[in-house]
């Protein structure tokens, strides 16, 4: 047995005995969990927000679904066709698992990858047992895990689960954020923040960050903004087209990253984008935005969004090594492995507790 | 003096006698205009829906404005700074007058050149005199011309100044059409019809054609569509989710191409599309469009939009000259230069006579 956080029905967790995870299929790990942390998606589907976290078939009527897709393992067991660890290794899990050879796989669209259990690249703590947990089951280890640097910490490396390739994927990436551009940051919580970090990694000249809290947008120029917008006490528009003007071009910037979720913070990002200009949505929308396609369509913009599929995970890596990434800044507060109920409450209410990321389990 | 067809105010052209242009800056060229087609925005300006048209000083009031911004012509003058052009080629004239040198010239997107007479890429016609008259003026002929291959027809070259680039920039380059490809294009005028055959030469395993007109839709079958879908007939949505079932992955086409211009044809492709794809907006908006983004967000889509820049004629014309685009079967009218007042009528009737595009002037 192992104790695990469990969720069973909405706003119902617990840190529970629960049996041992085992190797189910030959690419498979299982990993003594040494550190993890809490997503936003988990409080969602704490609030009920995700049915399919109770309809699985791994969430039994006793012990309902270990929650947690982010986390550092060490191996204890491999499956049988397991090429790429051994046990013994510590390894950073992605948020993304994949069988590496589907046709999503093949597209680096992992996030849809066919093979996996649940038929998506997020399986683990939403359709399958996650990482909240003593002990946890990776399936398709060789693409889902990836060695974690002995010189970096585990704060560091927790951040390589999921909050940064998210950021620096569907923000930074999809983007095309380049040396010498101006980047809005729309939300400065922690996906926006990690864009921030992320994003600076590609040295564009200008990052605006908007928010509508001072308190966030102070993080954020701790965290190397280049410039404030509080859209709740000045227009935004105005302040970045005054920011951006300029005699060789239009006013506006290259890159506006929507980190919100929510129709205004979009709509917003189409009055601030330059002729040429990309709108990144990273945000998770829960209802139509108004597309003012009559303005866009001359202005030679794109939009892309979309899901993490992790496929950045080893080159984030390589640029935390390289320190043009220090994603430990996103780490406000630290808990003992079986401090979850706790650490639930904080980040629950992140805002009153100045939570970006809480860590639980021990650094080494 | 010579003769041009001149737009005064709405709903008002004549062929008449105007002075013949001069060179006015060292880059300009003088052309003998030898043949030259009419588009969908001419009619626009036509009707009075283009103001700056009227406003600009090249349209003074007793002349007004000459339409036009495409056509084939023969040099016979040009100015001291001209290096590429000599007296007698013959050029095919690009919707795009560019400096080559400005920010936006520099990042091909032509479109918003800042150093042309009036601010942007488009010029001709729009707000200095353009090529529906015996001669034309065009400025920063080194970066709007394109030598004219003996070998091809007029009708041909004459695709390449507008409609084809515009199709195949905004349409299929946008969108990132590639082999194996499923492809859907909604809305099969002029420009769906350029995208439907400039598609084609990148090798799509498969080119959905969706209209609401079946006569257009037989154009398409002609030009190469594989399927035709009526969509004032059929539920468009769940033909293409037909045609698109796979075991492998999603079904939805990988690239939705957007030809009309109105909220329910950008909507359906939004509809349409599968996870990793992409949709391309050619059509000219005045409205918004509802963007789904609560259903979109998750399915890593991207978006784009823009005017022509007409930076991928050279490669059009060695399509063309390879024989992977035949561009000549877009037009189904001739007139002689001086029948503009009739080609208008044919044109700005195109449904009922059945009319592509018309091309006055004569073939070599």
């Amino acid at each position: 047995m192992m104790k695990a956080l469990c969720y069973s029905k909405p706003n119902s967790i617990a840190w529970k005995s629960v049996p041992k995870p085992v190797i189910k299929l030959p690419g498979d790990v299982i990993g003594k969990v040494l550190a993890t942390t809490i997503c936003g998606t988990d409080l969602h589907i704490v609030k009920g927000h995700v049915p399919e976290s109770t309809a699985t078939a791994e969430a039994s009527p006793d012990k309902g679904l270990i929650l947690g897709h982010e986390g550092i393992i060490q191996i204890v067991e491999t499956g049988p066709s397991v090429s790429k660890f051994k046990q013994g290794d510590v390894c950073v899990v992605s948020c993304i698992t994949s069988c590496g050879d589907c046709y999503y796989c093949a597209k680096d669209i992992q996030a849809h990858c066919k093979k996996s259990e649940g038929g998506s690249g997020w399986i683990l703590g939403h359709t399958i047992d996650g990482t909240q947990a003593e002990f946890v089951r990776i399936p398709f280890a060789d693409h889902s895990l990836y060695k974690a640097p002995q010189s970096l910490s585990f704060d560091s490396l927790l951040m390589l689960s999921d909050i940064l390739p998210t950021a620096y994927e569907v923000g930074v990436l999809a983007g095309h954020v380049k040396k010498g551009d101006t980047v809005a940051i729309v939300g400065l919580g922690p996906v926006g923040l990690s864009a921030l970090i992320s994003a600076k990694a590609l040295e564009p000249a200008k990052i605006i960050a908007i928010d509508l809290d001072d308190s966030r947008l102070q993080v954020a120029k701790e965290m190397g903004a280049d410039e404030l917008i509080n859209s709740s006490k000045v227009d935004a528009k105005q302040q970045v087209h005054q920011l951006t003007t300029s005699d060789i071009k239009d006013s506006g910037v290259d890159v506006a990253i929507e980190c919100v979720g929510l129709p205004p913070s979009f709509e917003l990002c189409e009055e601030l984008i330059a002729p040429g200009g990309h709108i990144s949505n990273v945000g998770v929308h829960g209802s139509p935005v108004q597309l003012q396609l009559q303005n866009l369509w001359g202005k030679n913009v794109s939009l892309s969004t979309g899901l993490v599929s992790a496929y950045s995970t080893q080159a984030l890596l390589d640029k935390v090594l390289e320190k043009k990434i220090s994603p430990e800044i996103l780490v406000t507060h630290h808990f003992k492995l079986d401090e979850f109920e706790k650490a639930y409450q904080v980040f629950g209410n992140a805002a009153a507790n100045k939570a970006i990321k809480v860590v639980l389990g021990s650094d080494h």
